[in-house]
């Protein structure tokens, strides 16, 4: 989510005014008094899918939202790092899991809260990992162990259902969906 | 960029200071007044690589920077839509051309300038294409055509050179790199 709504310039601190610019076609918060406009983007979130022989590594949340269920350690990218730069320090801050990154795996659009969620595979290289304090607890599962009813968002579970399917083919991709809610036409992804 | 330094908080005018907030472990701009944090995060750039026949469709920019500068067509991804509806969009606004988008192509992190630059693969559905307002002039390019000492943005340069050279083989993947500016130790993207 793009979070409170804002009514006040960053820059200069008077009133913002909801309006198109000159030359842009859509509604931006406006400084009449200093000029500035504030554009909102949506919000890149980065992660791995950590796994060592036939496990694959889940933390349990222990902060909102979703607080208790479990998640591939994910989180939101950091100006001044690259997405596998922000893929390994969420590994380490939420698993304390040290992980060699390998390619990306998944990109999913989350349009309905601005994000854009991107899971790179990554080999776990110790087994001292341990839960960060946005963790209550972080372990290990075989696919058949994974709490499929009790993951956090659905970027999660689309990611680690194409997972399992690329493994039992042994040939992994680079996935690209959306994650839709409501529901509504997407733009067709189909040239070969 | 993350343009100008904010100063005040967006949601009730106070102003803001820059220190680490409780659980967190790097400085945000903090309000004391109302606790608002004010996070920013990189932002993703989207485009197409519109091609027919042996063709690429590139737009000479009418705007900064870069002015007068070939690109492929990109920009800013908006809140509530998805990279693929963003893409499409900035391809009909800057280029005016329909095209049916295909799959994600190349995936650059900018991070000096706190960006991530999507390209996905595109077919040209008509030759009714015409420069958009950011642009002076769209026009479609060989591969021995491409003005590649005019190429506005690295990530368009090495965006084209994995498209011909993927062309030549037959084979489309999806490619993954960072620009780093000044040179960095980058995580190695090794796994098989």
């Amino acid at each position: 989510m793009g979070g409170v709504r804002a009514r006040f310039c960053s820059v200069c601190g008077q009133s913002v005014e909801r309006r198109i610019p000159a030359g842009d076609n859509r509604e931006r918060d406006c400084c009449s008094h200093c000029g500035s406009i504030h554009y909102v983007n949506p919000r890149p979130v980065v992660g791995t899918i950590p796994v060592v022989d036939d496990h694959v590594l889940l933390c349990r949340r222990a902060i909102e939202p979703r607080y208790g269920k479990w998640t591939l350690p994910a989180g939101f990218m950091e100006v001044g790092e690259t997405t596998g730069e922000g893929a390994l320090r969420e590994t380490l801050e939420e698993a304390g899991a040290r992980v060699e990154l390998g390619p990306l795996f998944s990109m999913l659009d989350v349009p309905h809260v601005e994000q854009l969620h991107l899971f790179f595979r990554a080999r776990l290289l110790d087994m001292s990992f341990a839960p960060g304090e946005e963790s209550l607890e972080v372990r290990l599962f075989k696919e058949a162990e994974i709490p499929w009813s009790e993951l956090a968002f659905r970027t999660v579970a689309t990611t680690l259902r194409w997972y399992f399917e690329d493994r039992v083919r042994g040939n992994f991709l680079t996935h690209v969906d959306a994650i839709v809610y409501p529901e509504r036409a997407l733009p067709t992804l189909s040239m070969p």
